[in-house]
């Protein structure tokens, strides 16, 4: 497949991811009801992010592999499965597409009479006055960073030859689902930076500021994945002996 | 198969749409409990919609295909993937189906006491101030066309020879619950016409004069994806360079 | 596989039906919380009614079947695909099983301090005053016997040999959780008279008075789908054409 | 695959078990919000909890088989299906990932503001004063033996070679989940030695004098259901006759 094709098939992919996830909890996530709240709140997002995913891995998985984050491609490339050639056009058009998507809701979100986008936070990530429970720096920072290795880890293993076929999309968001149930409390969730980055130059001040943090310990994380699991994985290496309990 | 199984299978499965979706919006979004709010909620409703598809699509799929919903016919018949001369049948099975979908759940409905269809607002769509959250016109035609066009654009790719098998309906089903999860607080979410004519007919006034929304922004939706799909994913052609990042 | 395997099978799984789905709604449904309330509601019990058949379709699929519901046996005879010698064993050992599991429910349910297995319903099924929502006794008897009816079609649509291979378990086992999602409000839905028997022999009284309903009712709508499957997906019958719209 | 590999796999399978599962219990299940409560409640703990498991054996089955639990590596021991001399290397491995799961999480949380550990119960499990909904030490002793037997039956089913291949971490995760959706309320849901021991070694006092029941129930469940599922499911055995109704 073309270059251009599968970095088209990216761009729409991460708008879908930023338009889907972030939409649902920019848009649905508090909302009131006569007899009790109505809204999603983070369990429809989580849920909602990971089917951003999900879907979009079955309808351009064959185009792109569709990693939709920037990390992902990392991790794959680290764990010689993504040519490296391919890694900036693919994170340019990630970045670009989870911006539209951004855009996109901005314009839907500005529908509603009275909304604030940058008092709403704008779905953006944080840590500290910007967290949604006020979990420190330090918290944060491993929480992206561990959530971040066991998403490529799940990654990684779901497309593994010997794992069953076709049924990764549903492991991969599905994955991403169970790490926004266990962590928007901590940043609101990003383990994507491109996903951060959207909201983040819609918002400003603060938000841009932090940003640094959902670029650098989502790639920390990934790194690591993408050097264990072929060392946990692949069978011959005498080098993983040394991960086993003794 | 015969057209007219064909059709009868779209007639049953709209009809399950309506009465499972709306029904589950109608009957069981907001019902109070002796600790907390037992009522389902947009992400029950969300849930509902989507798995009316997903179990239809395994029912019914090896017969009609199992559109539901007349954009999803068009936007098919735009990709290449469907007959134009069996485009107005199914329409009408669709929306033949989603009007008896709508009866029968007017009747249910009614079986409480107190229940009042038209105030109840049924879950028809809408606008201003038929929408949930009071989103203007603009929002709701932009958020349907751009919902809609998405939704087909995972139907064309999940169901692209080049995906894995069986999963389609996974995918497609789930695409919907995503679309509901973002949107119902925008138009109570459509994407659908047949599903938005269904139920204006039985709220009359104000949400039938509507319904045009909910007919035309689909469509533009489903007609962009039906064109834009193909150049994506089809390798060999030059045109589709275009739309690549540089 | 030995009849006596099968009945076994059914057994279980019809127990697990019982502890897993009403044992969600007895033990979960409702829990306050420090902040807000915890309970699952009617999502948590939709979802675990649903499960409890995905995972039992997985686990003895291969043995008996796994019709785990009295009507779905029933219909799957009336089109042509159980045999009638096997109807009245597969019905006993479904609603002993049901039966079994209630008891082991009420035996951890008494362990909660201030627990009154009457007062609380049991997760009994009812309609009119025993209806959550107060449903009136046609309303329900409309909702069982048409849910049921599309329960059916579903499970026949989806075990169909054209159909995907291995999917039917998830469609299925999402059908209920579809069912339970619209029409919990109005019946505590049933859809499946062996569940309806466990909790009600507990309960007494009225639960046993209106026990006749969740007998006829599904069976019919079983009995229904199970005519109009066959007439609407299998080519070359002539009476087909009959249901198509002209 | 070497036995150092197996044992990496499931040592970080059960690390993210606790870690996501857990986590999503003591970070995200309360949460305040602007309209009403926005945290996942016992409906997405239970999904968490499923979804580590169905995440993980995508990732690793091919690897260790990924059993995550103690009781699991039990039963598949007793019902032939896995060797016995790797049992205590297995439970090891997966208590040391639970415990390291345990840790990481303990600094997470720690980054919020006023989060106290032991007051927070810290995701352990617990019967008479320290269940949930104070359910007596028999209720839970039943409770956690019955619903660990039924996990395994549904693991020993969908692994059985009969069944469709490559759903099996479909059943097993979602079997999980409706465990969860049950049972929270009873003992705060073991049916898992491992994930019962790490929150506990940090939580010290009650929570480690009642560790015992979360060794002992689930292993007796377990230990039935190695015993029983081959009884019903492989023809030809005389035994299994006896089970079956009469």
């Amino acid at each position: 497949m073309q270059l251009s094709k599968r970095l088209a098939a990216e761009l729409f992919g991460t708008f879908w991811l930023v338009l889907g996830g972030c939409g649902s909890a920019v848009l649905a996530a508090n909302f009131a009801g006569p007899v009790h709240g109505l809204g999603i709140g983070f369990v429809g997002v989580s849920l909602a992010f990971g089917l951003t995913v999900l879907t979009m891995a079955y309808a351009i998985g064959h185009i792109s592999g569709c990693h939709l984050n920037p990390v992902v491609s990392v991790g794959l490339t680290v764990a010689g499965r993504f040519p490296a050639r391919d890694l900036l056009p693919y994170i340019v058009a990630q970045v670009v597409g989870a911006v539209l998507g951004a855009a996109v809701l901005a314009l839907i979100a500005s529908g509603k009479p009275g909304f604030e986008l940058v008092a709403s936070g704008f779905a953006s990530n944080g840590y500290g006055e910007r967290s949604p429970g006020h979990y420190s720096l330090a918290a944060a920072f491993v929480c992206e960073a561990v959530m971040t290795g066991f998403f490529l880890f799940v990654i990684l293993g779901a497309t593994d030859k010997r794992a069953p076929a076709g049924f990764a999309p549903i492991a991969i968001g599905l994955c991403l689902t169970l790490i926004h149930l266990a962590s928007i409390p901590v940043t609101n969730t990003s383990v994507n930076p491109a996903r951060s980055t959207g909201p983040a130059l819609f918002v400003g001040g603060a938000a841009v500021d932090q940003l640094w943090l959902f670029w650098i310990a989502p790639i920390i994380g990934a790194v690591i994945a993408g050097v264990l699991y072929p060392l946990v994985a692949e069978s011959g290496s005498a080098d993983a002996r040394k991960l086993a309990l003794d």
